[in-house]
This record gives C-alpha cells, sequence and structure tokens, in this order.
C-alpha cells in the first residue's frame, strides 16, 4: 500500500484446546486446522493453545509454504501455547510473562503451571508497521460464575493480568501504526477486565464494529452447539459466550475498519467436527492512509475509565487483603510446625543424653510424627513465600492503578 | 527547554546492598544516602537492592521535599529492591520480569529468590520523553571467575537476562526521546554480555563518553579500597573492577552528551564510610535538540555485531544442552524413585493380603525407605519441571538470537 490506496488484511483466531493426551480427537482436528488454513487466504494465522510442540512443528510443515513466516512462543513447563503464523515477514518477537497466575496448590486448575504470557510480534506489510500481540489468559475456571461472584477468587488475578496486558500494549506500541490482539480472554465483553484493557488501550471490539457479521449468535464462541464445550459450564448461558476477540486500533495516520467478521458455528466448514471446544474468529480489516497522524488516546471517555479502573482497584484490594491473610497463616502453620520439630528434637536429645530412662515414644509414631512435621514445615514456607509474592506484586498492580488514577482525574 | 536551548540532567545511580540483618551498618548507610542526596541536586536517583521496603519509606520521607516524585518496584518473594526518586513528575511506570534468574538449589546464591527484574519508568522533563531503565542482574557470583570460565555455569542465564533486557529497551523506547539505563550490571565492559546490551541497544556507555572523569582509577565501582567490598572476590583484579553504568542514546531530534561522570572513592563524600560495597556513579548529561530526527540505530557496526549475537547464541546454545541434560538426569531419578515406593507398595499390600507369612522388613526402616523416596520423588520432579522451563527458556532465546542474526545478515 503506497499513497491512499487501502490494505486489506484478513485475520484468523483460534483457541486450539491442545493439550496432549486430554483435548479429545486433537490431532484429527490439527490436521483439520492445517487442511483450512491452507486453503483459506488468510494473512495472519493467531493460535493460541497449542501445547504441544509437534503440534506446531506439523502445523509449520503444512503450512510453510503459504505462510512462510511463524514463531512459536516458549515459555513455561509446558510452553505458552501461543504461535502465530504470517504471509508477511516477521521483523521482530518480544515475550512478557504476567507476574500471577492463579494458585500452585490448584492443582486440578492447573494454570500455575502453564505458561501465562502474552507474545508479541511485529510484522510490516506494505509499509505498514503491525505490532500483534497473541495473549492467553488462563485463569479460564470460575469464569462461568458470575452467579456466585464473591466465590470467583480469581478476579484480582484476572484483572492483574488484564492491567499488564494493557499496560504492556501501551508500552510497545508506540512506534506501530497498528495494533492488533487476537485470543481468548476468558472474559465476557461486559467483564471489568476487558473493559480496563480495551479502555486503558484504546483498543477496539471487531464484534462490535464490524460491518457485517455472520456466526453464533451475539458473536459467541463457546456455545452449547459445539460437542467439545463442557455443557455444565454453559448451563447459566444457554446461547453460549462470546470470550474469543479479535480487538485492533490504529496509531499514526491510519484508521482501521473491521468489513466483515465471523465465527464457526459449532464445527469446521464443510466437516461434521469442529476446531476446537471454542469456534474460530475471521475478521477482514480494512487500513487506510489518513491524511495527518492522530494522537494516541484512551479508549473510553476519562470519567468512565476512571470508573473502571476505580472497580478493578477495588477489586485488586481485596484480592491483595485475602492474600494478606493467607500469608499470614501460612506463616503461622510453618512456625508450629518448626516448634513441633523443636519438641521432638529436645524429647529424642533428651532420651539420648538418658535424662529418660526410657524412650516415652513407639519409635515409629515418633519418625512418622516427625516426617509430618517436616513435610508441613516445607509445605507451609513454601506457601509463605508463595503469597509474599503475591502480596506485593498485588500492592504493585494497586499503586500503578493509583497512578492512573491520578493521572485521569488530574487531565480529563 | 524549547527551542534549541539545552538540558542539563544530574543522575545518580548506586547499588546499596540493602540486605536486612546481612549488610553490615545497613540503616546507618541509608540514612548517610539519604542525607547526601538532600544536600546534592540531583534531578535523577537510581536505586538497586533497597531490598528493606522500610529504608524506602524513610528515603521516601526524607527526599520528599527534594525529590517528590518516586517508585518502588515490587515483585519476587523479597521484592526487586529497585527504585527510583525524582524531581520531575513520573507518568508511567512497568515492570519486566526475566525469564530466568539462577537455581532454587543454589540456595548459598539466593538468585532465584530475589525479584529478577528491570524496572522502566517514563518522565517528561522540559517537554523531553525519558525512558528511565533501572535494572537489576542479580546473578553476580562466580562473576570474577573469568579465569575458570568453564566453570561459569551462570552465563547462559546471565546472557538470556542480557538479551531480554536488550529486547525490553528496544520494544519499550519507540516513543523515547531518550533512553536512560543506570544500574549494577554485574558484568565487565569486555564481557559478551555488556557487548550484546549495548549493541543491540545502541546505548553509550556515559564512563567512555564522558568529557570529564572524576573517580576511582579505570572507573571501578568494586575496588578493594572500600571496608565493605569481599576483598578474596577482588584478588583477580587488585584494580577493583567497574560493574555499574550509566548508558544512555538518544532516539529522535535530541543528542546527549555526558558531559561529567563521577565515582565515589571508597568513602561518601566528607565521612569515613562508604555509601554501600559499591561506588556510586554520577553523571552529568547534556541533552540538546538537534535538526533533524536521527532513525534509532544498533550501536555497534553490523559485522561486528553479528559475531557479538553469535558468542552469545554459542554459549546459550552450550547452557541448552546443558540443561537437556539435568532435565534428563532429574527425570530419570523421579523414575527411579516412583519405582522403588512401586515396588515397597507391592510388598506392603503382599504382607497385608497375607502372602508373605511374615513382615519381612523391620517397620522403622521400611517407613524411612518410603518417606525418602516419596521426598526423592517430589524434588526430582520438581526439578524436572524446572530445568524442563529452562530448556525452553533458553530455546527460545537461541531462536530469537538466530533471527536478530538472519536479520543483521540480511539488511548489513
Amino acid at each position: 500500500m503506497e499513497g491512499d490506496s487501502s490494505l486489506q488484511l484478513r485475520v484468523f483466531d483460534l483457541n486450539c484446546w491442545g493439550i496432549r493426551y486430554l483435548s479429545k480427537r486433537r490431532q484429527e482436528r490439527v490436521e483439520l486446522i492445517g487442511d483450512t488454513l491452507r486453503q483459506e487466504d488468510f494473512d495472519l494465522v493467531l493460535l493460541q493453545e497449542v501445547w504441544s510442540e509437534q503440534d506446531y512443528h506439523n502445523l509449520k510443515g503444512k503450512l510453510g509454504g503459504c505462510y512462510p513466516f511463524c514463531h512459536y512462543f516458549r515459555s513455561g513447563v509446558i510452553g505458552s501455547g501461543l504461535c502465530i503464523f504470517s504471509r508477511f515477514p516477521i521483523l521482530d518477537t518480544l515475550l512478557y510473562q504476567y507476574s500471577l497466575n492463579g494458585y500452585p496448590y490448584m492443582l486440578q486448575h492447573g494454570d500455575w503451571f502453564c505458561g501465562k504470557s502474552v507474545g508479541l510480534v511485529i510484522i510490516k506489510i506494505s509499509g505498514i508497521l503491525f505490532n500483534v500481540t497473541v495473549p492467553l489468559f488462563p485463569l479460564s475456571h470460575q469464569l462461568h460464575a458470575e452467579y456466585c461472584r464473591e466465590k470467583d477468587a480469581y478476579l484480582p488475578h484476572r484483572l492483574v493480568q488484564a492491567w499488564e496486558l494493557a499496560q504492556f500494549i501501551r508500552h510497545t506500541s508506540k512506534a506501530a501504526d497498528v495494533v492488533l490482539l487476537g485470543g481468548d480472554l476468558n472474559m465476557h465483553p461486559e467483564d471489568v477486565g476487558i473493559q480496563l484493557l480495551r479502555g486503558w488501550t484504546g483498543l477496539r471490539d471487531a464484534f462490535a464494529e464490524a460491518t457485517h457479521f455472520e456466526g453464533c449468535e451475539d458473536g459467541c464462541t463457546l456455545i452449547p452447539k459445539n460437542r467439545f464445550t463442557d455443557k455444565s459450564e454453559l448451563l447459566p448461558f444457554p446461547m453460549g459466550i462470546r470470550i474469543d476477540y479479535i480487538l485492533y486500533k490504529a496509531i499514526s495516520s491510519f484508521t482501521v475498519k473491521c468489513k466483515e467478521l465471523k465465527t464457526t458455528t459449532g464445527t469446521a466448514p464443510g466437516t461434521d467436527i469442529p476446531f476446537s471446544d471454542h469456534e474460530a474468529v475471521m475478521a477482514t480489516l480494512h487500513i487506510k492512509r489518513q491524511g495527518q497522524a492522530a494522537g494516541d488516546t484512551l479508549g473510553t471517555a476519562e470519567s468512565v475509565m476512571a470508573d473502571v479502573v476505580t472497580e478493578a482497584q477495588t477489586e485488586v484490594g481485596m484480592g491483595l487483603r485475602a492474600a494478606q491473610r493467607q500469608r499470614y497463616s501460612t506463616g503461622r502453620m510453618a512456625v508450629l510446625a518448626l516448634l513441633l520439630l523443636l519438641v521432638q528434637v529436645t524429647a529424642a536429645l533428651g532420651t539420648l543424653v538418658g535424662l529418660g530412662t526410657e524412650q516415652p515414644f513407639p519409635k515409629l509414631s515418633f519418625s512418622l510424627l516427625a516426617f509430618a512435621a517436616i513435610g508441613i514445615l516445607l509445605l507451609a514456607t513454601g506457601l509463605h513465600l508463595f503469597h509474599t509474592t503475591e502480596v506485593k506484586m498485588l500492592q504493585g498492580t494497586e499503586e500503578q492503578m493509583r497512578m492512573a488514577l491520578r493521572a485521569l482525574q488530574e487531565h480529563p
């Protein structure tokens, strides 16, 4: 694109649900995704939850001809699961890790073990610099639990992640012409986390802006009709929920418009199985050069934005107090276990030097108790350190939000 | 500063060595640092290793009058130890965490438990946008061990950190007019990590550029004359070493010159005790608007830069292979412990259902062995997960460096 002509960009986004041994018909679905992408002429393909590097390499092999440029973000024990395929050269990449990501002892949720990252790739297309962000918000569980919100212990962590993602985008996109974000944000459109992210970055929602839409009602991307979705999770939402997004904004002398947005509707086109338990989101964007450079702006009126930041700050503050309580109780537990151990050591030494004529406890119970005390001491200490970190990160975010609020109020 | 007039900026940088209970005469030194900063008229004060938040609050209280703006970066169990005091409003902040930071089982080194972060603050002074980075490179030990380099198991981690710091600066500084970095980089000026950081970001070394220098010979910041330095560490370097830096570059239509650089010389001015075990670095910078905007450039000729990246990539590759070996051996250890446990469970069940007429082992030894097996299983699994993460991050960095090399070779 030179002069006044416009650029058309087709973006494909999908949470692939590619957990080895756990996701149903994974290899068949990855094959299907690869085949579809090879047939369709997308420009950018943003994939999440490609947890198996082998799946990525299979896709890379299959798509090499039509998407010669690709990147897989490595992080964490399992990997980030994030990857991108592009028709245009990838100039640079950066990985950012959230500071908080659930609790290590919530093994059944497993977030803490996943990569907790945002991937950024920089791509130049027809002279236009694109900052493309692929986030994954792993805190999925209890997402659908608005009806028992007081139980959503993860909300503060999710807000910290939304805030960090927004800050990361703001700080890295200063030289970009267009910012694109495509991914599973694991939040409803009206959630405070989404409002925070969109408001603080100025990103616009392709679904809300699209001239033409085709797909699931209300743009839902997790629907009961999809055979792989967990139906019990969707009980309070009979129509499904929208949690996968394509967001965008133009920063410098460009405008972006979403001409068309599509989602799959429970099955992959022309087949009877879905790509994933999520629906794919496909956007056709029109990027046009305009006369003068527009300054970077917030996405929401300052007064509304101040309300959103205030709400988020309140939630983070509540999370902070909960974390402080847990830090205290795990610390107390560690001290008690240490005291028990000391008592045992004293008793054992007493027996050894012959203060008591006989060992007063059966040896087996005595050593079992000692092992239990050591186990509790280690566990409680580990948790205490974890909650100490959690407190620090929540305090840091709360302070950043306070700084943002001050800026919003001072320069309305 | 408007029009063609120039701005003079005085920067103070110090690694404060503020470890509670461990650092000698900590409170006295923090008092001294506060008093000195209040008397001197610096514009920016960049401090590292302020591990105690109480010390930060004491400094904040003391310096509120002359440095009304400040920020403390919270992270990790202990904190990041990074803070900044400024005469000018801080507009925004961001914290970035390195993906690797030593080994959890190297308790005597302790890096893994420290915050492993880089702090960024954005400050506008007289209309000029400053991106100020305060890094801490915690991998300090074995730093002085160039004479037995093959033993420096931390070099790959340090190179990953140098690379991530460089990438972070590149990606966040696109809209800045001037980039400043002040901190303890824990590397000698000629180390490949410093060359990588400086070359890849284009940052210039205030010591090398200063018109006037006053302080320790060769700009050393860790000197035998300082009563708090560990003399045995400095044995191979009788003059001391230079590991604390002030680096800078102008990005847009500005030029930066270092008019004067000073270091303390073993004691704080006018006293007989030092500020810290490091010397303070103080720079006077002249920032001037020039006619036309200069493009962002590398700091080193492309061919030299390619050599530096190649060397770094080789070191990271060696670290990768070491990490892969450790991942394998810890995995094997976990499997062996699991097998032992299974044998024990089988034996115990056999006794229970009466297959053996008698318990063949003394109960105490049997349960002790079981506990040992559980302990080894947990430990080996934890280490296996850690080394898996390490492998992923080293692979990711190696790939990014390969991408950078390709770019350097394609566009010489």
